[in-house]
């Protein structure tokens, strides 16, 4: 299964690669960009016997995210799951 | 405009980030979990005028990426734009 995972600072978390990325954009001349927040993009392979519930690898890739790959103090996860 | 960009380690390029999830999951009981990728997701809102071609505002965004939010040489980078 083709996993994706996209992490995100959550609201009222500070996140100084965005407010750094929002302070050089008008240097370059971009203007008009706000809201700038930096999080993580996280693929993987997971290899699941064929009969397994879609419901367990949901699970399990829930269970990857709030012990390894997020921090689920100060970051918000979703992820999609695709046969592949 | 409702911005997302998506950036990935170019394949053959080494992911040390990837390197340690994979090497870690097998100890929190996570089995058979491969080709782990770690990039960037990075969310923006940009101001627009009404009468902006959409082709102007992802041309400004892929310049965007290319000269400050990924580097080209060993990152590949894609975005969605949504109106907002």
């Amino acid at each position: 299964m083709d996993v994706r995972v996209y992490i995100t600072p959550k609201k009222g978390i500070l996140d100084p690669q965005g407010v750094a990325i929002e302070r050089s954009l008008p240097a370059l001349g971009f203007d008009g960009v706000t809201d700038v927040r930096v999080g993580k993009f996280i693929e993987l392979q997971v290899a699941v016997p064929n009969d397994t519930p879609a419901g367990d690898t949901r699970g399990e890739v829930d269970e990857m995210c709030r012990k390894l790959l997020a921090n689920p103090i100060i970051e918000d996860y979703t992820f999609t799951i695709d046969d592949a």
